[in-house]
């Protein structure tokens, strides 16, 4: 083992900053520690929090990061969303009060830029996983933004996703709809005390409800017959043990209420994902995409390395309309990769 | 030229979307078919129009449809918004709205999943807009989500972005601060009769002048001595005809107020990139862009065709542990693309 992957297994905190910093600038030996401290990991539980701006997002990690260490673990944070207080795009009451997870050295705060390569955050935020998880993690609570593909890749390397929702947003609820339903394993109605949110967590049982009829009908006709409300609690008692019903857990991050009943669930869906097939079949597609999230990125920075230069000088002939960028890039590719 | 294409450039809107759904389903000449009609694409401005949910994205490009319509030209509309009524997302109303459009022969209006492939929707986005623009529209509005990685890179496909705004949120301009800033050609404070517009044009201006200032302090002093804010006006002036500085447009886009000068500011910044040495330097670096997202597309394709039933089954040892993901993909990676 790399002495600096022994000091991170350890559970040195210097040295799992130090590792952080080389993958990010990549210098010294930073790709084979990453490879040497991978069968180190693997104890976290991986929890994933998103929503839009302003829903709560980190408020909740904070106070969850308190509920986790009156436990006894370590606690890792992994902060990809532009707008929270942990990377920086903060309004000062926030910042002030993540200052003092920052002098506990059982928590370990990783700030990511969102900004970069396509997919160089997926990429970022799994190494940082891994890094926390061999630094003796319990949790790590990786902190995303809701919206737009990257994201929703960076919620997939969690174990468990919360969506974090505030209460009265019908337009709110139609972009949940449209991709975070999937990505739900909990659902978080924050700011609870506040008027609508009762309305919220109704609509969201409504759609679940729907989402969940549709499958059984489907799996019954062998086809899909439309949607239409039915009892969620008949849902869930049809559904036993073979699938996961996301709950709908409310919150008021600002007085900590709610927040133990938020952690018991993610603790629920953690048991769910290790005692049953359907949970293990999940486990094996996060694997997979976790592999492939570095493939690509080792593929990417090689095709850069030996193209990037001709895309340049090509790019030329395409803004004149010379020549097409279809015909170009299937050229270079086949350059770099030869056709069976 | 292929058939297809040729009706495509006469202006056969069934022809188009015949096109774009081979593209789809990846039947038939559909690879051939773009590539065909690529030397027939360049007169569409692409106008991309993002910003979160809620800011009145869906109705003002309604509105901008109308108003380039009243001129005479065609117009397309490429919308990869969930939220949106022309993905289907939609609330009743805007639904209803959109309706016009579609009876409208001089509108094509191309909705695009948005879940899907890292990457996939910048390339269907791309592909999109050369068919449209093969089809002769002289404007293709691009409405997506104005957060996350993959939302930027289909705004950077854009020549003329917009930034929608609405008003009174300081949250939101938290959020814009971490990325929107950079793709923002214009920026559109929209729902202008509300409360707090005017205090949300002002913190725009302030931004703007701050991130104008550093640009010039660096420049000055070859280093960046920290951020003030000062008279956007001055800035303005002092920046001539060197460089963009973005202009805040104030709309009601359900009455139409401010369509016109939203219309002229899109003008004007089309006349920059064309006529200025940054605005043609920009056109090269999208036409890089546009390069690199067909290359990234062909290759992970074929990657997915050589490696993916082995990255499957490695996914197995990695999930137990057996194997690290870094070794596995680097070997799987040298396979694919020798090492020089």
């Amino acid at each position: 083992m790399l002495p600096l992957v022994e000091r991170i297994v350890q559970g040195d905190a210097r040295a799992a900053a130090r590792l952080l910093r080389n993958v990010d600038d990549r210098v010294g030996t930073w790709f084979e520690a990453l490879a040497d401290l991978f069968p180190h990991t693997g104890r976290a539980h991986v929890v994933g929090i998103t929503g839009n701006p302003g829903a709560g997002k980190s408020t909740l990690t904070d106070r969850l990061i308190t509920h986790y260490r009156a436990s006894g673990g370590k606690v890792g944070v992994v902060a990809v969303d532009p707008t929270s207080p942990f990377t920086g795009g903060a309004i000062l009451g926030d910042r002030i009060r993540m200052q003092r997870h920052a002098l506990d050295d059982g928590v370990f705060i990783r700030s990511l830029a969102t900004r970069g390569q396509l997919g160089g955050v997926s990429r970022s935020t799994m190494d940082s996983v891994h890094v926390l998880d061999a630094w003796g993690a319990s949790v790590v609570l990786v902190e995303t933004v809701g919206v737009g593909q990257d994201e929703l890749d960076v919620a997939r390397l969690a174990h468990t996703t919360v969506v974090v929702v505030p209460p009265g947003l019908g337009d709110e609820i139609q972009a949940i709809k449209a991709g975070i339903l999937e990505i739900a394993d909990v659902f978080c109605v924050n700011k609870a005390d506040r008027d609508g949110a009762e309305a919220t967590v109704r609509d969201l049982e409504t759609m679940l409800a729907m989402n969940h009829e549709m499958f059984h009908a489907q799996v019954r006709a062998g086809r899909h017959h439309g949607a239409r409300a039915i009892d969620l609690a008949s849902v869930a008692e049809s559904l036993g043990e073979f699938e996961w019903l996301a709950p709908i857990v409310k919150t008021v991050a600002m007085n900590g209420s709610g927040v133990a009943e938020l952690a018991a669930a993610i603790e629920k869906h953690r048991v769910f994902l290790s005692g049953t097939n359907v949970g293990v079949e999940r486990m094996r597609a996060r694997a997979r995409d976790e592999l492939w999230t570095t493939v690509r990125a080792i593929l990417m920075e090689r095709a850069t390395d030996r193209i990037g230069d001709r895309i340049d000088a090509a790019s030329v002939e395409v803004l004149e309309r010379k020549r097409d960028p279809y015909t170009i890039a299937r050229e270079l590719v086949d350059e770099l990769v030869e056709t069976k």
